[in-house]
């Protein structure tokens, strides 16, 4: 049993929707249907999400907004005009919507986020109208019917651990399940929202109740790539990762993905394909726990910007208990998070994400740590990119580090720094970044292009 | 202006006696010489430091040990009839060796402390007299007299900063300065001695207050070797290093000098030779603050076998604020202290010697660190080694971190981990300890051997 997401591009039009269609009907294992709202048809078009959220707004600043909620009921009118379905659906989304635009507004942050989910809300009872008009037995399933209860937290709520069990029971029912993707329902009643590409984590939390034996997640690329298309040309596709090295690539850069998404999925062990609605014949990306490693040490190459370090150094500070802890301690009391700590023996490197830091924060940083610590030295630089190496095959593979490293080298990068844990699902290099394509684009050319050549 | 350091082996003799004289009066800006108590003159003789240490036991066990203090005292007996001195300094030390023996024993540590530094106290008096029987100006000074303070802890006393200043004054004194090494007294007069290398410190705690412009410290080695001749045969000698890289190599495994002696000449910017006082005329080993990078990115190459690592992963660690500075936090609360902290996005891992971990400690530090830090995994492994490839050039110099690992590549050697942080004075690998050989032996014909060739 399979539950399939589509996303907003896949949903944007009469003609998008009979390729997800002709998708659902052509597999029976594809029993639950997650969605999104309609997005866009073109590149300038607006998302049905993006008009809702301008409407709220109109509607908590001046009470109304006739020709937003218009424009939003047309964009489904046109899709049902389409596909001729009668106007009863139609009429269904309007007084809905209308009924939740002239709602209760004295939290305002819930009712923005009500209004958000009406996208992908109508958007099932859309779709699961048309399917039943093409003669399939399939119902729009409300969340709060299924029990999809989540925290109390606007826009970014979380699913309570009781969900997946009352999730489960929807196996019993007959026909396909339209289920609206974004959203779940507090314990007093409440529509609250995922964070962003909400929809797949709907999708993920429904395989995990409905132990489904793969969630399919559609998109509009043929399959996740192995590096950054737009520092690559063609770059080869990934027929299959493991859950960690999608992790260890979403880190850095990857965003087909939005990794917080795939945890119901991945806890529950339930394999991930992502494919492509617009080219279904195409092979796609699996994300699974494990995998054979058959294609070289490498699986992808990620590279983020904005990073910053700082390197602090105290003679003899090797031989003081609590050191880096100390230094730790003072970021955290700063709110500053960190990602790395490399270190010598004398020395440690704290990087983190340059756009937490101002001018101000950071003359306080360095003055803590050279008063609270005695260091001798601390130095804050920007401009840093990481570059990520990821493979989950690395670690039984003596020379991945003296490739990378060599490759960088030939290519007239300085490494800045590395850092290389035992787990060695990847390994990180620092680097200018100025020099972040370059690096990318040599790491690249050894690990890929060298193997197509085989 | 100089000061000059002898250890042991350098005053075993009469016969060594006469090479130090004629090092020391070779170069008159040679001022002040600190010297070390006699040491072995053959592979099986006992230093007079553990004559001492045996015949302090035995006289707070037994109330005297009459053997013991004659073979002490014989000790610098047969030196003085080798070198033709007449018999009052040996009474003048017979007198004050007893004198003190039979003295206040109601604190054991301070008397063993105060017996232990009469080996070098004694002898820095029969220098003194040899000097001045050759017809050279030059006197025993007490470091009572000379006001070397440290602080109450015996066996490792700390210099008192004031000392310094004290220590200055002996610039206006006439001749040469005969200064015993080792120890200090405190405010209230009892003598106390610094830990191991002790004579090493009080020469950099007196180059320092003399403001000298080198201290040299003879020793019976040539030089320091750029590797561990018990892993290389003949390997190259370095001729200069900095301070950093000393301190670099010192942890891994180097020990020609116990690196905490360095740092009263290091405050100082004082540069430190090291000499053989077998072999005067043989260049040495120069460690300064900074140097010319000449001779390839690398200057040395260290290991040391005995460190564990406790790996620790989490899905998701990298969004939890603090999770770090948390694992460090439990490792510090039991007690351990830790080298470094190489890291993934979903996991870390603490390197550490292993010899502060037994079954009991580790089983209750996986139970805490599953627990408290709610991780999917903590592994912990032991027979870990790790390598050091230190060198300040190493930081301009793209492609050293490419030939290091290239050359453990191409030896098999697996890299466990790699951690280089943005100082680049240094950069480590981690390997399994039945690899290190192998490992230092490839990076030592990368680094050194091919440099020789060329």
């Amino acid at each position: 049993m399979k539950v399939v997401k589509f996303g907003g591009s896949s949903l944007a039009s009469g003609a998008q929707l009979e390729k997800v269609f002709h998708i659902v009907t052509a597999d029976p294992s594809r029993k639950a249907v997650v969605v999104s709202a309609p997005g866009k048809r073109f590149s300038n078009d607006t998302k049905v999400t993006d008009l809702l959220i301008a409407c709220a707004d109109h509607y908590l600043q001046k009470g109304k907004a006739p020709e937003l909620a218009e424009a939003v009921i047309e964009r489904y009118a046109s899709i049902a005009r389409e596909l001729n379905l009668d106007s009863s659906i139609i009429e269904r989304i309007r007084d809905d919507l209308f009924t939740l635009l002239n709602g209760d507004k004295r939290n305002p942050e819930k009712y923005l986020d009500a209004v958000k989910a009406s996208g992908e809300d109508n958007n099932a009872k859309l779709i699961a109208a048309y399917f039943r008009h093409q003669g399939v037995e399939a119902e729009y399933v409300s969340p709060k019917e299924a029990g999809l209860f989540v925290t109390n937290e606007p826009g970014s709520a979380q699913v309570l651990p009781e969900s997946y069990d009352n999730l489960h029971r929807l196996r019993n029912r007959e026909g396909l399940i339209i289920f609206p993707g974004f959203f779940g329902y507090s314990k007093e009643g409440d529509v609250l929202t995922f964070s962003r590409s909400g929809s797949d984590i709907t999708g993920s939390i429904l395989a995990n109740g409905l132990k489904a034996d793969l969630y399919e997640n559609f998109t509009d690329v043929d399959a996740v790539y192995s590096v950054n298309p737009s520092i690559v040309q063609d770059p080869k596709e990934i027929n299959e990762l493991t859950y960690r090295e999608m992790r260890e690539l979403s880190y850095a850069g990857f965003s087909v993905f939005h990794d917080e998404a795939l945890i119901p999925a991945f806890r529950a062990g339930i394999p991930v394909q992502i494919k492509n609605t617009n080219n279904p014949d195409a092979k796609g990306t699996r994300v699974v726990s494990r995998r054979d490693h058959t294609n070289g040490p490498v699986i992808g190459i990620a590279s983020d910007t904005g990073f910053c370090s700082i390197y602090i150094s105290k003679y003899l500070m090797n031989r003081e208990i609590g050191f880096g802890r100390k230094a730790l301690q003072i970021l955290e009391d700063e709110g500053l998070t960190y990602e790395h700590v490399p270190s010598g023996i004398d020395d440690i490197t704290i990087i983190l994400r340059h756009n937490q830091m101002d001018a101000a924060l950071e003359q306080r940083l360095v003055t803590r740590l050279k008063r609270e610590l005695h260091a001798d030295e601390v130095t804050v630089r920007y401009h840093l990119a990481l570059i990520m190496v990821v493979g989950e095959a690395m670690r039984h593979n003596v020379g991945t580090t003296a490739r990378a490293s060599k490759a960088l080298s030939e290519a007239d990068v300085n490494i800045e720094m590395i850092n290389q844990g035992s787990s060695e699902v990847s390994m990180m290099f620092g680097v200018m970044e100025e020099q972040e394509k370059r690096a990318v684009q040599a790491l690249y050319e050894e690990f890929f292009a060298r193997v197509l050549l085989s």
